[in-house]
């Protein structure tokens, strides 16, 4: 179980997003609220994009973030108007730098939250799902890697929503041949510099929290008196596990089965199911 | 805040006291009933006494331990009949190996939860007081250790009931000068290899929890039945920050404002009351 | 490019072996005279067996060995009859715990120096090969890790020899097919708990060194004044990438394209080949 | 023994100035020619900083910089036209973060390559001397940062160059009564965010290596051709222990017992001594 942050808008220090709300992330890591385990402190990362600059940097560690003096320092110096934070609750897998989210590949950005049941059963299968270029550059043990390597297989960078939903399909294919009734559990987030995909799905249908902020041309009208929402663009958003506080109209729950997009000019909200999968998966 | 254990009798695998019981050290580390903090993630130590060696080892890192390898490694592979296990959750001082309990010097080997109220502005007028000799081998920074080396200048190895009173007093010197209502928190342990002395105080009367098991014939005469307590020696004793169970009888709280010792032969209870500094400590 | 030391005799701390030598390991960890490398920086590994325990215990770490505190706690600390010890050099996977050596599972123990050349390359192509079962258990990126999974799936527990000439039998095939053209180099060691196996063995018939030190009785008869040996039993042997000292008579180098068993009772040296696989390496 | 660049000028990744030259810092990290050690991997740093932001950042860590995926990271992604690095060889005190230089004080950095001699003997002489109110901010255990707090206390904020001859001339004064010869061995570099100052001195008489990049206009006149120089501003200069490459009269040597102060504006470098202490330091 995990948590995680992210932000699309205005450039701002991590800092802001990371250590100041009332319920941050940093305070999420001590202290979940919503999560499945109260306490996320196997590991954490920061991925950001920032001006004239193709790919993502990634800081990742593994000890826990509350106590991080390099997070501390680059969140509080690095400004940013497109980053995600995860904080990590291991399922098993090893504790380690590679195992910690988010995960890079070229300009594009993944974290999970969440697991594939059974994962130790499926992941042979799994691997070999993989498209053999991709699979050399993989360097951890997790199922939320595995996850994020069979999606760029199955077309993440040409079209986001449905190679994700390949991939769920294959995961939800191999647990079934395992007789794992429920194989699949994911909050994702996707980004490539300028849009960002999130998917909240699972297979009993009982997915993780996944919330949005109101658009904040919204929330102005709503509290006009609110001096932050003035210093902010109308592109600003964040994606959270947890809402960061209890700003009267500030959160929205995505539904369960669905996928959003949140890009400049508007946001979409969609459907999300899985793609079954035959026996040729990539055509 | 902290947590701790340790175990004095029959050489045990480490882990049949930090991972097996019910409400283990390992399980306080993400669930502390009774401390102060709920998670203690901000390092670990375990420091232990062989057969035939003067001297303690010690295995210490910055991580949470409850997802460490190399401390499950240890603790199923060493078998001690006398060792200390910490957890740490710091208070405001650095997350670094040099400031992880046990602290050790030649065979003494010492572990504190607690806290110097104000420690910032009272630290260099403690730090003043240790010895020159001692000074040198300080490696950290926390208020823990420099307490170690003030009762080591305080005269520790030859009467560490005196040399304890000795530092609790000037570190309430101190304190009272800075207008610090309440400046000492301590609950100590202290072993020579051999007996380990245990210390309950607070400035302010409040002192964090401490317990002691029962003698082990005590508790064979309530649980004829409990097949472990024939394996284990008459010696065996436990002293931690919490019951690791709730075994009927086994855990008796340690008074406040007390000491006592636990040594072959017969333990020993006794009040604790600083020692009041005049000008000349260490006279 | 890595160094490694193991032993098997009388128990000794490991400190013996690691620190004490003019060329110790620790110091070759700095300046190897004899490997690829000069510096062994990125991570470590020390495992060993102790009565009693039907498993060896293992302690890993990602930073270099010369200025580990727990390492050096622990050899000072440990005895052991048996042991490995490992300083590596990456050769491009990450410095993480599970890339180190010594790799662990249930009662073997496993270390390499060297590399299968093009590793990216056929990486995915030689863990399709792992046995299902197996495979769940991998827990690093290294090349190591997947020969000793390969070893293991080709019978290791049950024919060593065997199992190891299978395993160098697949990389290579593997490596023709993708016209590699000296797809291995390796200096391996393997033990259960009484017995080593050692390998050296490279495509191109340049193996890395590989020493073993030569029977003490021989080493008596040729030294008699020299003290510690009237300490060590005549079982005790050491096998070292590199002499850890000048002591005449006391190296032996393996010969290219060989292999050893050290046990008690007596040792064997053996020429080697890699078994040339077919479609069914597994019959 | 410790290695160190610092740049001034245009802002660039630091990946250029840490990874990208033939003899880079993090080649030095391995291969040192001019160094003590040749071997610097017990830790490293960089400090850098960035528009907008009063003080700098840092990310240190305490294992070897060739192999840190963090600092790669940063390098490739961060742009500052002010920034230090540094790659750390203990010598003798523990290895841990707060021991890894560049140290910080409000916008104030300082980095060492050096040492005190006896340093354990004066340890405790030297921090008396420090400021009551400063001493609260030591966290590590080094010689390095004890002189930083010592520069601090003598008003290295109002008086760089004055501050550190009174800081030297207190290490001397204290060694001297440990009838130590020679007791300081530094070169320094200090930086308040637009300028830097270097400072190279030692008791005997032989400081370490310091060098100093020619002025860019200076380097354009002699290399017309050289394409990289046109990109680069007037201001920029390197300060380093060794030489970045082979660049022809790139490299100028810091003179023995002199400082530096490189500046927008116009370069100046000075004759250096320790300032004598009398009883009284600080007036």
């Amino acid at each position: 179980m995990c948590r995680w942050d992210r932000l699309l808008g205005t450039p701002v220090f991590l800092s802001q997003v990371l250590f100041q709300p009332e319920h941050s992330l940093i305070d999420q890591s001590l202290h979940s609220r919503m999560g499945v385990e109260t306490t996320n402190g196997d590991g954490f990362g920061v991925g950001w994009y920032t001006q004239d600059m193709d790919t993502p940097a990634v800081l990742r560690d593994v000890g826990p973030a509350w106590n991080n003096r390099n997070l501390l320092e680059v969140a509080h110096h690095v400004r940013s108007g497109l980053f995600f934070a995860h904080i990590r609750a291991s399922t098993g897998t090893a504790v380690q730098q590679t195992n910690c989210h988010p995960f890079l590949n070229g300009r594009w950005m993944f974290m999970h939250n969440g697991a594939i049941s059974g994962f130790h059963r499926l992941r042979r299968d799994l691997a070999l799902a993989v498209d053999q270029d991709l699979y050399l550059d993989i360097e951890g043990s997790t199922d939320s890697e595995l996850m994020f390597f069979l999606a760029l297989t199955f077309g993440l960078t040409e079209d986001p929503p449905g190679a994700v939903a390949r991939m769920a399909g294959l995961v939800e294919k191999a647990g079934h041949a395992h007789d794992i009734a429920h194989p699949l559990q994911m909050t994702l987030a996707v980004a490539d510099g300028e849009r960002v995909w999130v998917f909240r799905y699972s297979s009993e249908g009982r997915s993780r929290s996944l919330y949005f902020s109101t658009k904040v041309d919204t929330l102005r009208a709503l509290h006009p008196d609110a001096a932050f929402l003035r210093d902010i663009s109308d592109e600003t958003r964040l994606v959270v596990s947890e809402p960061l506080g209890t700003f009267p109209g500030a959160w929205n729950e995505v539904p369960e089965s669905s996928y959003g997009i949140i890009q400049p000019g508007g946001d979409a909200l969609h459907a999300f199911r899985p793609h079954p999968q035959g026996d040729s998966a990539r055509s």
